[in-house]
């Protein structure tokens, strides 16, 4: 009986320990992602400011940026997680996508910072923005070759394929916003980020 | 056998895989949560202070606020344990004010830099207090979430509502005491904490 | 078959539960801290030194500490490991205890970082012999607590009590030499360790 | 039933939780070692440059060794994941061996900030070719141990030994094209990488 969870010489075992470990490593990294973010916000010294109350006034912006991406970051895992839920099994491939996936989900706290340092800065918007497309088309990227290559249950298959071009959409389509005004692109951000994950929550 | 195992496009198996990956991801963040607070504790340059010695009589009250945050992760994560040992299953808003809940742990290491670096300044003990019981109050939402969405077990529906209330309690009633002195309102914490571990390990 | 697997109102899934979590949360923080160690290394600016190969000269004694330092968490890891492979069950108390014993785990980057910045410092070799000390002793403690709990498996059980002391023996007799050279001490814990954990691999 | 994923008295049940443990480490350190390439990446002072743009365009270098190191260590993470598939049980020693390879794995920030700070130096680049040598060389040690000691399937014992030597060779050979230029050996090593990565996700 134990012997099915001990991972042993037969290719199904195999397989099996190879979705847990891909798991364990995503669940890892978001992990992490989602928990550095915090070190963007910067204590300053004692004796430069007046005290903790103006600090706050300056920072809400970082404060706005860290809501952002962990918004960003906790909706990332459950399209990951909903993604992983309907795979029948994982290939070399697959694998090694998911690993470039996760070195650019890893890569997130640096445009936050980008975003909460240079506050009124467009290019900072533009590369948050691009980031998280090259995230998404990652995944697009993922889907595809998953279900080429034959991994989907059948039940995942039925998905329409432009609902992978949807997250990126809403971040490319606000660029021109971000050109008009950062705080305003980052608040509708916020604002359709919430929509989503009530519509995944309600599905 | 090992089907069982595998998520597959069954119902079921969806929901297990769920609830595994939802506490590996807490599990990391909690543990990311506690393990980033030593980051605050600054080691300073060597020729600013005389030595060590001196070093660490400066510091003791950031290995204050160091001993109080992993006494509130700690807890924390009891509760949350607790909690999702009492789930039957989970649904996609639970996951969602889950994702919320750890965005708000994950921010911890933020205010506990506050405490250890304005030593004497009331609106640090203030903010952390607020961000204390902002998470009390997202753990809140979720069990009334759980409650309403039948996710519960039949044990968990006998503990009475009030009990939410507690965690939160603490830190706003202590936030007139830590306008009069942190140090004792942060101490207050450290004894009332541990006599709700205390309580915890007992039940 | 896959209700045995998912946690539910009965007592004996609770516990397993409780283990599982409990694991994850302690292999969390050792994999940070062993981690993190490597953020106490600093990488000089381009200006400030003439090259790499003057600041690697400079920066043997980090390297030195964080050498030590893997062997010491890897080592606090196989204990953990071995202790935790001999709990029948896991109750509150333990629970706490092992919060308690992870934040002094968490902890062990800020006395590495002391060794390496503040190099021929003898209170730096101090702390850090205190620290771990403190680390056995809880640990030891949790041990104690599972013995009369009756919370350990029978073969536990016939280990004789004074194999606790081990550890901490070692650093605690480590201080006079370290007042007299803190490399050599560095020096003799690395020996020690590589002995301890080939007798622990013998084993 | 749930008796067999306990872990217990018995032998068999405590090799299990050895590999499982094992495992979840390795997973943990490798996952953060990835996630802290970012904090390499310096987000300078608003004052300093003349906005994001220029700051982009100064960092591309940055940039260039974080892709390395992600490729890096996703492949070793695949290598070591492979190499655990392989494997019946776990012994002390190995697990020794383990935690050796881990410290190695988790120092790998270290170099990548020196490839990425100290952009022209050839001591950079060496000495990171040096630091992946010597993980593939520990790695080669776990698996000529796991050979002696009997810890290997049958179907991995075909594999030829000269494998081995693959990864370190890659990096050794290198050494000399980092002496001409810094940039182009980093070039020549992610397309390497990814040659390797598309063979590992082909067989």
């Amino acid at each position: 009986m134990s012997q099915a969870e001990r991972p042993g010489p037969s290719t199904e075992n195999e397989q099996q320990f190879n979705y847990d470990r891909t798991v364990a490593l995503s669940d890892g990294v978001f992990a992490i992602a989602l928990t550095l973010l915090v070190l963007n916000i910067e204590v300053g010294e004692p004796g430069r400011g007046a005290g903790v109350w103006p600090l706050l006034t300056e920072q809400w912006r970082e404060g706005l940026s860290y809501a952002v991406s962990v918004a960003v970051i906790g909706l990332l895992w459950m399209r990951h997680h909903a993604f992983f839920g309907e795979l029948l099994r994982i290939d070399g491939r697959l694998t090694a996508l998911n690993i470039g996936y996760l070195g650019l989900v890893a890569f997130l706290p640096f445009p936050t910072e980008l975003l909460g340092t240079y506050e009124g800065d467009h290019t900072a918007v533009v590369v948050y923005a691009v980031v998280i497309a090259l995230v998404a088309a990652t995944a697009a990227l993922m889907r595809l070759h998953a279900e080429r290559a034959g991994l989907l249950t059948d039940a995942a298959r039925r998905e329409p394929l432009w609902s992978l071009a949807l997250v990126p959409g809403v971040f490319l389509v606000s660029v021109p916003l971000a050109l008009l005004s950062p705080v305003i692109a980052q608040l509708s951000w916020l604002v359709l980020l919430a929509a989503r994950v009530r519509r995944s929550a309600a599905a």
